[in-house]
């Protein structure tokens, strides 16, 4: 048995950070509703306020533009609408377009009809296929509506970037409104809302070491803004009603201010592990396939197939070596099932895959017990083509 | 100025309840996504269902039964919508039925139409005219759908008690789907699903005592369920994607236990500090109105009116006395207006009132000192009519 459990999926969800804990700690004793006027409100509504700075300096918006939400799925469900407004005006949005490896929490296209939704198709690297989105877009008819587009910075299974900034320069010239998903990004390399050229972005806090939920919907502007999903007492200047997540979004900001101070020096570091778990894994089976290796990718994923050995059987066969790893997204409650991301990159997805995803606590001795199991389970694999 | 603070605001949100904290503190170790099949996943799961059978319990429902949301607000937008489903087979809801006394949560409707909403009006003592429901009922077009009521079970400004059982006898009469908002009551007077008749309830973590952040949709069976407000990788069986707020959730739960264990004591000793403080006043201002004092409220609540006294000074007043009470419901993002809930019982709302509310740890000495506040505020009034 395994002395101490090795925590190596951090793309499901990252441990808390000292730094969001600490905030969390001393926010306990906040009595006040951010919504009151007396002073006890005020003190709430000041730290929630503190943390929308925070957030907004991960993003590189300004911080009147973070709606906070209870997490990254309900801010895709409402920014993901055919209803906006510019202002007061209302404005129709006819056709939801989304790259074909996006994460559930968009793929189920919000409050958009399934005929109303669209794929645009990624290369075998796992990247989307920008001439498609080109032709797509030009095919679309603006009489019924703007189109909106959704491309992820960071897919979340294999890690693999997407050119969202040459994305935005397509939709903005098809008229178009353009979401990136940044939940897997945020904390691992710079996002910037106005580089990209993103009207929308959608960022998470349990993703880069806050507390689950807590997300946030990023705006370029503050104009034009998707129909709110949660009506009621018109918190968040109306975009989203119910009373503030007041501990959960202090402990993403504080999470979001950690993750900005670590971008430069410490995730250079964790990219060296993730190339030195690679390394490993392919001394120890070299017919291990990493999806995704030739392109760019967050710095901390791996995303590999073992021939021969299932997802389901590699996850359990991980977690009794006592190292949490992830077949694909832990975002389907429980599933496993095939991969569509493998499936969209033109792979077999029965051939299955596992994730490895290391983070700011991770180290080279981690790695090395990482690669001692993967070489462990690796070994005990039936030669593929065998008899069960 | 105060030596301490005094918080009396508790119907804005409880100070957190030590057993929430403590069961925080131990949750904040875990590390593990509740969707993860590993160690870890299991471990976060296991917490999180532990939550869903103390809500059950605060609420006489089968745990299977809890779908937790990110609070009231979100419960009410996922129910009030004219899209069920009876297992798999969609349902029309054609028409929303509400108290006119009803929280802004459920008040702005969920996913209805303005035109699809009709108020059922209070009695001057701000009980839901149950003569009225029933002729508007009786006067619903069947053919159109199914109609769905609302009516709260305490008044979040008032603390009156409304007659949920009778009421859901007459919706159920009609064909009907009732849903009671038992925000207000659950942990103040005993709640239970079926003894009230309910189809829904409606609870929010942060009111009794747990984290902002975790509420929850209470049913009465599974097959009958709305049309999920947050779709994604399917948690809670479907009806609300996203990763589940972990830690507030458990917190939750520890707060609705410890809401049950104070049921019969603690709740009584509070009404009678509630009473003292009403006694109190009404001897240093004889002419303070205390709203549905004649009639079932729950014990921690007095809702109030002084002649002379704007809502908006007098709660400054008291602030600056140290104490932290509100004019009317806090839920309404730091917007002082009139109660819409005085409106709604015969009372002219330009009078102005002021709410206090007591909780788990308010103590004689503290309602003293808020008599003392109160006399003093009192004392300093203009006799009404005079110039300013």
């Amino acid at each position: 048995m395994a002395a101490t459990r090795l925590y190596l999926d951090w793309n499901a969800t990252a441990p808390l950070h000292p730094a969001a804990r600490d905030a969390m700690l001393r926010a306990m004793d906040i009595q006040g509703n951010p919504n009151s006027v007396h002073g006890e409100g005020r003190a709430a509504r000041a730290a929630v306020e503190a943390a929308r700075r925070q957030v907004a300096s991960l993003t590189g918006a300004e911080s009147a533009h973070v709606v906070f939400t209870s997490g990254a799925t309900e801010a895709a469900n409402m920014v993901l609408t055919p209803e906006f407004r510019m202002g007061r005006t209302p404005l129709v949005v006819s056709h939801l377009y989304m790259s074909a490896v996006e994460h559930p929490a968009v793929r189920e296209g919000g409050r958009f009809p399934k005929a109303g939704i669209s794929e645009i198709p990624v290369t075998s690297g796992g990247v989307v296929d920008l001439a498609a989105l080109e032709a797509t877009l030009s095919a679309h008819d603006k009489a019924a509506g703007m189109p909106i587009v959704a491309i992820m910075l960071a897919n979340n299974e294999t890690g693999i970037l997407q050119p969202v900034a040459e994305a935005a320069r397509i939709v903005q010239a098809a008229g178009g409104l353009f979401v990136v998903d940044a939940v897997q990004a945020a904390g691992r390399v710079p996002v910037d809302i106005n580089a990209i050229g993103a009207d929308f972005l959608i960022v998470s806090s349990h993703k880069i070491g806050g507390p689950k939920g807590a997300g946030a919907l990023v705006s370029r502007g503050e104009v034009l803004m998707p129909k709110p999903l949660i009506h009621g007492g018109g918190q968040e200047k109306g975009h989203r009603s119910g009373t503030e997540n007041t501990l959960a979004i202090i402990g993403f900001g504080a999470a979001a201010e950690a993750a900005v101070a670590d971008l430069d020096g410490r995730n250079a570091e964790i990219g060296a592990l993730r190339d030195r778990l690679e390394e490993g894994m392919q001394l120890a089976a070299s017919d291990v396939i990493i999806h995704g290796k030739d392109g760019p990718r967050v710095p901390n994923t791996s995303f590999f197939t073992l021939p021969g050995l299932k997802s389901e059987t590699g996850q359990i066969a991980f977690d009794l070596e006592g190292v949490a790893i992830s077949a694909g997204s832990a975002c389907s409650s429980g599933k496993v099932g095939e991969s569509h991301v493998l499936m969209a990159m033109g792979c077999d997805p029965k051939l299955g895959a596992l994730r490895i995803s290391l983070g700011s606590t991770t180290s080279a001795e981690d790695v090395d017990r990482a690669i001692a199991a993967f070489a462990r389970i690796a070994g005990r694999r039936k030669p593929v083509g065998a008899a069960a």
